[in-house]
């Protein structure tokens, strides 16, 4: 087990050694460890070995001059400079948050960019000023839209928070697929097939072999297939790939570039880097913030208290899992395989810093 | 087959014959026959049926005060006083349209309405003025959310339109649920079964019963069951309901009241009448309007072009199969079922005009 701050420190040491500002180090470090406490590892210090090796390759620029290239009243495009997703994301969150403060609502798109980390984080972001968050990305293709046989979009996460009085905070974040890619490479380990819906083979026919997408197949889109839904999860990636890439300028649908520095960039471009979207909405703006936090609080312990299904406990609220995890992960530390402890111990010789504690 | 000028006399002139305005009949007809121009018959004429009741029972308000109550420079709450929905819903997007103009987007909540019909409609009014539109609702309750046994939600539709260049516009139009409640009503008459993930019992087991509803059971949130991501459904259908409700002052969840004028009215309330949330952002608060329509188009064109699934002839763009429809229709003329012209018949003579063409 490995406690916050030594991993949070790690982090931020090796950004900093890479060439990122103290300060862009410390915030970076903030998401991938929100990632790791809401007990999503997948987002969390595994991928500082994706940036890592991307910066080794001089694909991420660690001195961005982050900038507002268009803005109005309510709304902005931000341009990442090529640097790490985190820093333009904040950037253009905080922007969003600002511009609701008068506007009553804002809303900002980011280019030039790349992977951002967990969507929730900047969601997360708008609570705290009683504001309702709202956070998406695009990321490389992997998704084949419905009646497609090839990957035409990645799993476009969308998050949306909102702030209640008493209960918690309502908190989504998901892909826009029935689940990450993940599962996958568990159930190949395993030797165990996915369930039906999931992926397809390189013809486009349904495949419930784990390692598909290596031999050309694709990830569903959430419904799996025509007949339970899969048209309104492509529509949702799609929306989601529309608004951060079309709308700001960066690459979108099949031309966003790879996370990983041993694919090759590729030879056609449709704008710059990866594209996110963010926006804040004042509560305010549509009612007494102690009004709409009465409603919330009352919307939540409705849905809590319906009546559960055979065999289940209760009925969850979004982002009680991820609520639940932080409790116990921030009390018992935080457990890493024994790969990304490897992959750690690499980067730190590398850099010249210690990683064991 | 009957032409769409005839039915849309008839529904504009019940409408005055039941009190509403000769402004406000024209406008809601537009809606409802839209609905049929678009293939989208369960929303067309035959829910004229369901308002006529509803005024029968006096619960609809066909002089309604429609007004606003709240606003920011980018944002308002519309009171839509218990009148049918169409009205504060095409007023609404209006208002949004509207703010977008001068904050760079615009965002509305309704309360104290009703039914709208199709949520495409009020999003595709944007599309004239080179804005996005969004448009959404909550409905009677009839999904269950994840690990719920009763149903708690509504089918919670969202419709998302963009503008596009040489392209025709992308315009998404979908229930939160896998398929439309509809399809059990058509397998009940032809004694089929229903597929999995579509439906529960009053316990919570899942089955393929399509008359599970009226013997307690509920509809499924899209994803169908948790292992295929219907806690993602789930979270789509409450945002839904949260912005169209909770912030907006009207019925949320389990209290929305019903539009079958059989059905008693809930002894609980939790707001006024049924909740929308509208918006529009104007596209060149984000990048010149010509720039993101050639974007839009490429986008298109991409999506398009791409390699179809073995047994499958083209992907599709949202929006795709409601223009060939509208062409389709608009040619042939529209098609009632016997049972809607039988409704329509009485409608005529309860009021004194005539249907027959």
């Amino acid at each position: 087990m490995y406690s916050y701050s030594h991993l949070f420190d790690f982090i931020s040491s090796a950004l900093q050694k890479m060439g990122f500002s103290e300060e862009d180090s410390t915030q970076c470090a903030r998401v991938f460890m929100a990632a790791e406490l809401r007990g999503i590892s997948t987002h969390g210090v595994i991928r500082l070995a994706d940036y890592f090796k991307l910066w080794e390759a001089g694909r991420i620029n660690v001195t961005p001059n982050i900038r507002t290239v268009h803005e109005s009243p309510g709304t902005a495009v931000i341009d990442g400079d090529g640097t790490i997703g985190m820093l333009p994301a904040i950037k253009a969150m905080n922007i969003a948050i600002a511009k609701a403060g008068t506007a009553g609502t804002g809303w900002v798109a980011v280019r030039n960019s790349s992977n951002f980390g967990i969507a929730g984080y900047y969601a997360m972001m708008a609570l705290e000023h009683d504001m309702m968050g709202f956070a998406c990305t695009n990321a490389s293709p992997l998704v084949a839209p419905t009646f497609s046989a090839i990957p035409m979009l990645g799993t476009n996460p969308m998050a949306v928070a909102i702030p209640a009085g008493n209960q918690p905070p309502f908190v989504a974040d998901f892909a826009t697929t029935p689940v990450t890619r993940g599962k996958f490479t568990i159930a190949a380990k395993k030797g165990e097939k996915i369930a039906s819906g999931y992926a397809q083979d390189a013809e486009g026919n349904p495949t419930d072999d784990p390692t598909a997408i290596e031999h050309g197949g694709s990830m569903l889109p959430l419904g799996g297939d025509r007949e339970h839904g899969s048209h309104k999860g492509y529509c949702l990636g799609a929306i989601v790939d529309i608004l951060s890439a079309v709308l700001s300028g960066a690459n979108f649908g099949p031309f966003v570039p790879p996370m990983m520095s041993y694919l090759p960039l590729l030879d056609q471009k449709s704008g710059e880097g990866w594209g996110h979207f963010f926006g804040a909405m004042r509560v305010d703006a549509f009612m007494p913030t102690g009004e709409f936090k009465a409603r919330m609080d009352k919307w939540i312990e409705t849905m809590r208290n319906a009546r559960p299904a055979k065999g289940q406990e209760k009925v969850l609220i979004p982002g009680d899992p991820e609520r639940e995890n932080e409790e116990r992960i921030s009390r018992e530390g935080i457990e890493l395989m024994p790969q990304v402890v490897a992959d750690m111990e690499i980067i730190a010789k590398k850099i010249g810093i210690k990683f064991a504690h």
